[in-house]
């Protein structure tokens, strides 16, 4: 038997699907799983296709051509250090089998950190390492997934025509690109998923309004369909409105009502989060989205707490200060539009924002405008409004925060009053919008030519002799004033 | 001559101050710094006074009665287990010369993680050691500082005196306690400094709400030495007060005006935001405070935006979304004062609820109460509604969030209405309020029997088939709907 292109190890849903889609671009793949009747019902299940199925990782990496493509998909659960996890074990077990120059891929949510370990790691037994981030879920692994492989650009090319035949298409371009060395690729997966949270938080405060406005499921799903087409086109959105539209085959009622409303979530966001901090990077919008996650699953808390603390006294309808509802339903639906857009402008600069900072200290020269394009399929945060992102970094590569952009600029100074009018009526309803509001408050914050922190600084000055810049000083020059004495 | 009862190691002010106020309780302390002139200088400025200054650390050591109480005050900079810094320096330096059960004491800003190191080390040399958070500034080292010491009890029991001594007193109460073990005090003393974080910022976004709506630096400095004399009390409004109240003599402006609005930040902040990040324990008060001093640091950047982003059209006057000015001045300050009121309460319970985590993660046994009651004196958040704090955890051990304790809760109820209205008379005329409206997001998510998590849980669902659980049916059973295919 002929030798094969490309070997996956780790048959679980996702590499399953993965080799078929491989194997569908003309490549013969070899799989191996430690559970052997998986690895044998795999292959039962898909007769007549170029695969191999290997009982033993001897056989597994014997069966392969070399320089050998091996792609693991096992779950990495090291977040530090001196953390090891199965994908070390899997590595370990590798190594000895391998031969000079060939390469291992670790196709999980792998942390970067432990990405750049094991890169390091495998240079030493001259063995070539790809960490490559996958975003696309079970779907996207099998027709055409989002890939971001980071590590030395020499590697990259012996597995591009395999990844780019592999990977999701927009207008023809394969949603794959050299990410940069190292752990840039899993490094850029994890804000993804980052933002990712975010785009998910944005749509759940829009339909929380909506809900609080009286709208049925059918009306919010109609409305997430309309926008599917327009500015706001996503996968997200799309399947906001698909989900909408699910009744309970048993009971007849919506399936998205009979949901319990606990999220859970996975280590990515809370790594994005602790990356931002470390950085100093403001990330607030994500932060939100986290944040609500973790509230979410307090449910028992919040039940009890429904009950002790009060909202405003409740009129029946949506009104502001005055106490009037404000807007006929098509208005109140543009206004949550606008609203939704100019966030996920924020939290996409933010995320990027994150990214550029990640580039410049580990030196990755990552290149934006080409991550927003490959984002703009396959993954789960593919939009429309992704091309934007990429035309304003091709067309100004030194592009600061993406608000700056003349298109995203004129977004947001268009949906401005919207966004402030849509976070308002929530807040004065008692409805928790905590993405859009952390959104509007980045904007502001940031547009501010003057912010209160001269009062902090002051503050500063007063307990601790921090000292502070003078606005009629040159900067550079500190000052410190003799405050009086404070008693008690 | 006689042997002294407590050693400080290193001169800065904040050293010199704790010695001067050792000494002024009838103790004898010796005194090293690594710059002989600066021991010298300081024996010199305080004749009279029961100081021994030693030009060796061995003279040092030697001059001590055991078993030798060695204060350390140098600065740290450990934040990984792997590093070590100037503490770690003066540790190696002084084992050889100690004896048995002798006590290192690290007064600094130190890494609580760095703090568990050292303990467990010096342990290992038979020495003792406590790691003491201090807080009060340069003037609190003088007069009485609030001190957070964590290590073993018996250790404690050892320092007692010397510390409730030289603590703050509150209602003849020292402002000491023993924390908890280990790194429990460098622990508390960290939150402590996020919760000031949280207060500096509410403080400024009263202030910056203010300056909008006109007010001139004496209304405002008015406004919060009024505030001082109510439910608001606390050294940090004081100061605030007597801040606005200075005068540059140079140009006869307000100091504050003139203080260039780009806040510094040390790192206790990003600390207790990775820590929250680590415990999945929402901080979005504190959270909020830590990204504006970041925004505010980007002052060239926002100076650009400030001419490229815009704000709602200027009226002139603050209004709300009818365009009209909505209230009298007196009522606006009262308005703004029940914002921020509800707002500090909620970054406390956030604070507090990450303290709590910890406690048993850790097995610390934490006493919130008491934790409380030693930040009424002393330190930068001292304030008069922690003894409501306090009497909550002695009334109620067991209480959950601090939103639940009667006495919060009726605050936060009476001024909800207030708090809505002001956050939102901020977002529609374009003022960042972060804190406040992360505040207010908490509250709503928290209180909210149902959120809109359901939603998130049925998108995981349909791209990840992450299952969800149904209202209708038991929790812990988990369900998966087999959601339309989606194109594209």
């Amino acid at each position: 038997m002929s030798k094969s292109d490309f070997g996956l190890y780790g048959l679980a849903v996702m590499g399953q699907n993965l080799v078929l889609n491989v194997e569908s671009r003309g490549f013969q793949v070899s799989v191996y799983n430690r559970t052997t009747s998986v690895t044998d019902d795999f292959i039962a299940a898909h007769p007549g296709k170029k695969l191999v199925g290997a009982h033993t990782v001897e056989d597994f990496v014997q069966s392969l051509a070399r320089p050998r493509k091996i792609h693991i998909m096992v779950k990495s659960t090291a977040v530090k250090d001196t953390d090891r996890d199965a994908v070390d074990a899997v590595i370990e077990q590798l190594i000895p089998l391998l031969d000079e120059d060939d390469i291992i891929i670790d196709g999980g949510n792998s942390f970067y950190q432990a990405t750049e370990r094991r890169d390091a790691y495998l240079a030493t037994k001259g063995l070539r390492f790809i960490g490559a981030g996958v975003s696309g879920g079970e779907e996207g692994a099998r027709k055409g997934p989002s890939i971001m492989p980071g590590g030395p650009a020499s590697t990259w090319e012996v597995m591009k025509p395999i990844f780019e035949s592999i990977a999701a298409k927009v207008d023809g371009e394969p949603c794959v690109i050299h990410i940069g060395p190292g752990g840039a690729g899993h490094y850029v997966k994890m804000i993804h998923n980052g933002i990712e949270y975010g785009d998910m938080q944005l749509i759940c405060e829009a339909y929380n309004i909506f809900k609080h406005a009286g709208f049925t499921t059918d009306e919010m799903a109609a409305i997430f369909n309309e926008w599917n087409d327009g500015e706001l086109q996503s996968y997200l959105i799309q399947i906001t409105g698909k989900a909408l539209e699910q009744i309970d085959p048993e009971t007849g009622h919506s399936v998205v009502e009979l949901i319990v409303d606990k999220a859970g979530q996975k280590g990515t966001g809370q790594w994005t989060l602790l990356n931002a901090a470390e950085n100093a990077v403001v990330i607030s919008t994500i932060n939100a989205a986290v944040e609500a996650r973790i509230l979410s699953s307090k449910k028992k808390e919040r039940v009890l707490a429904s009950k002790e603390l009060r909202g405003p006294a409740p009129t029946g309808a949506l009104t502001m200060g005055d106490g009037i509802t404000p807007w006929p339903k098509e208005i109140l639906v543009q206004k949550v539009h606008d609203a939704l857009y100019a966030s996920k402008i924020i939290s996409y600069a933010q995320g990027l924002d994150l990214i550029k900072t990640m580039s410049g200290k580990k030196n990755w020269d990552l290149d934006l405008g080409r991550i927003a394009a490959i984002w703009r399929g396959g993954c789960i945060i593919r939009a429309r409004f992704l091309n934007f992102i990429t035309d304003a970094y091709r067309s100004n590569p030194g592009l600061g925060n993406l608000m700056l952009d003349p298109y995203f600029k004129n977004i947001l100074n268009g949906n401005q009053q919207s966004w402030r009018e849509v976070v308002s009526l929530a807040m004065l309803n008692g409805i928790p919008v905590p993405a859009f509001s952390a959104s509007l408050g980045y904007y502001d914050s940031y547009r501010a030519e003057r912010l209160p922190a001269n009062l902090l600084q002051a503050q500063r000055d007063f307990f601790g002799a921090h000292t502070y810049e003078r606005v009629d000083k040159p900067e550079g020059e500190f000052f410190h004033t003799d405050w009086p004495e404070v008693i008690g």
